[in-house]
């Protein structure tokens, strides 16, 4: 049995608090010596599917072939390891909706199994640690040559739990609803619509659209970056993972707009009456920080 | 002189808002390059040797061999290497209790060492940093195969500071008083009570006992698992350690308990007339967030 | 083309809440397998070019020969590539002034490019992500044997951004007046200050002086650690970097002298009369956490 993968990429909900993130790395050291675990983000909200859903989306295209550890609101459900790409990779996680997107985004589910060989995991002295006593064994013993249909059994890909991905709507009134899938540490809001499906607009770097997030109604222009925004104006961006996102310079989108995660928020056209004497755009009156 | 160790396990009280833990693993990289540095945690409370002493212990079962350091409140006291299990370990730390737990687990002590040899140190252009100059360097020369001895001054383990370890005690009136070893991520209680201490009783799955919190008093089910508890109930499970463990349906057995690490918790056999129309089993009423 | 490094010592403002920490780990991973990745800290405030100046300089010296990449406020100015050591390190970041002291510290700039060959940059769907799209892979293709005149346009280091190294001035009324250039962890208060600065005063073991610090006026005393220093008394101490620095035993510095990054601290030699009755040395009156 031959070594097959080196390299496990691990994103989970369990913080770094405590030591399971490191009782992992410890675990395929130990199994797998030569194996190498990148460490994708273990800041995921606790129990978010969603969230860990949306960073294992982005990050699966840079992810080396290998072993894909997905650990969010894990123990709910069975555990289940999936093949991608003929093969070349492997996504381990609980079937919970967590790791449809990225398997998606990988060109589809091949052979997928039910994590229910108890050879190839640990015993625990109590309740099971999924992160310790499941994946970290079996992502190790697959990198070291064992076969993916040793490790339970196989089931048809199409009977795991599918994603819950979002999509933008048709708002009432014209224009788009989206949802806010993300912001980042600077307060960028990365929604969940593409140049697409704001495309009949015809939304060319320089136009302006409406932005509206509950009571804020504001406009926003359309740039390839922040810098020279200039304080307060609100832009819209392609970020790097091809999707709008609203971003102001150096400042806080999230919380300028008062946006949070989930929030909705509506896109429309600007109107020429917008642009006249009798618009009414409200301009938020709270202090910039 | 051959290779000897190839990781380094290390878990600290260092935080990582700042560049210790990243000099800690430059240094290893720098002078032992075929070693591997797995960092167990490094958000130790600041100075909470028992903390440290605590997640060290959970941890050391799933290291590999090699050498682990455990730096937590470490330059009040006297820096100590000790081989464990006939020289397949050492482990590295201040000599303040914090790895006496660790090294009881891993089989107890060998060979002990002072670390005062600064051969094996690097220099300081002030106050010597620990991780930086004394442990980071010391572990790397491990690796790369440097005696134990060499390090320092041999001393007898048995002259080092022990750990403290909470023990359970009997409570007034009956029953267990125990204390909260720790409060996970997801708000979970880990208490220093394994089954043993309870077997008296017959905690069978599906048994309730009295848990007292402060003035809080409650019923707890001793579960397998807290997936169907129901809202609000309070589940009291043997975690992935053998001990029990307070625990509610995907809350925060901490919120609702308003309990913290190092508090008490009395736990007591339900007796009949607990159950029956007159008994008091005051029932939280803070709303449940 | 012969692999020419395999360390990448890495430290940004992108924090770990989300996955672009990860994302550059795996893209190194994936072009440059042979390559590790040292994590130094991700935790700078954000945009805060002083602050990522500051712990780059500090760690520097402990960096193994190879490829250093500081990614803090990227996106805004052009990035650079600039060897150092005669070319056993090369460090990446953009040109802020981020890099300056750092590369002073290692000897000073050798050849530098600015990076504007996107042959050995990723393409992004939307925005370019500068930690993903240009320095996880050039910093790869350097590991790789890329030579540094093949990543972009040849510059003069001396056109560069400097960096701003703030310097201690005279005081006014006599004495040394100094920023606070770091809190630690234990909120020990980094000085720009060093005992070269203060010798005309004699600043031996056991001296005492007055420290300023807005409306808070102390004496502190010159000691080699913090233990045995009593509750409530400053210490002003050489720290493991050669600087002076405000220190309470197992106590907040920062928090007794209500302390923040860049604040202005004095420090002047304490006179004949500040020992005598007619002294006014205000006490804080605030309670001690």
């Amino acid at each position: 049995m031959g070594r097959r993968y080196d390299t496990i990429s691990f994103l989970s909900d369990l913080g770094v608090a405590d030591e399971h993130v490191g009782v992992f790395t410890a675990i395929v050291r130990d199994l797998a010596s030569h194996a190498q675990v990148v460490h994708l983000t273990h800041q995921i909200p606790l129990y978010d599917v969603r969230a860990g859903s949306l960073a294992l989306a982005r990050a699966i295209a840079y992810v080396p072939s290998g072993v894909v550890v997905a650990c969010v609101d894990a123990g709910e459900r069975q555990n289940i390891a999936i093949e991608v790409a003929g093969g070349e990779g492997v996504v381990i996680g609980p079937d919970n909706g967590l790791l449809a997107s990225a398997i998606s985004m990988a060109g589809g589910a091949g052979r997928a199994v039910v994590l229910d060989n108890l050879e190839y995991q640990l015993d625990s002295p109590g309740a099971t640690v999924p992160s310790r006593d499941v994946f970290a064994s079996v992502a190790a013993h697959l990198c070291n040559g064992v076969d993916l249909a040793d490790l339970g059994t196989l089931v048809d890909a199409d009977t795991l739990l599918p994603g819950v991905v979002p999509l933008p709507r048709d708002a009432e009134g014209g224009g788009v609803q989206a949802d806010v899938l993300w912001v980042d540490r600077a307060g960028n809001c990365q929604l969940n619509v593409g140049l697409d499906d704001v495309a009949p607009w015809g939304v060319a770097e320089g136009v302006r659209l409406q932005v509206t997030a509950g009571d804020v109604v504001r406009v926003a222009q359309r740039v390839a970056q922040t810098a020279g925004l200039g304080a307060g104006s609100i832009g819209l961006l392609v970020d790097g993972y091809g999707l709008l996102t609203l971003a102001l310079e150096r400042r806080s989108a999230a919380d300028e707009l008062q946006l949070t995660t989930s929030d909705h928020v509506t896109l429309r056209p600007l109107t020429e009456g917008d642009a006249g004497p009798g618009v009414t755009v409200p301009v938020s009156l709270r202090p910039t920080p």
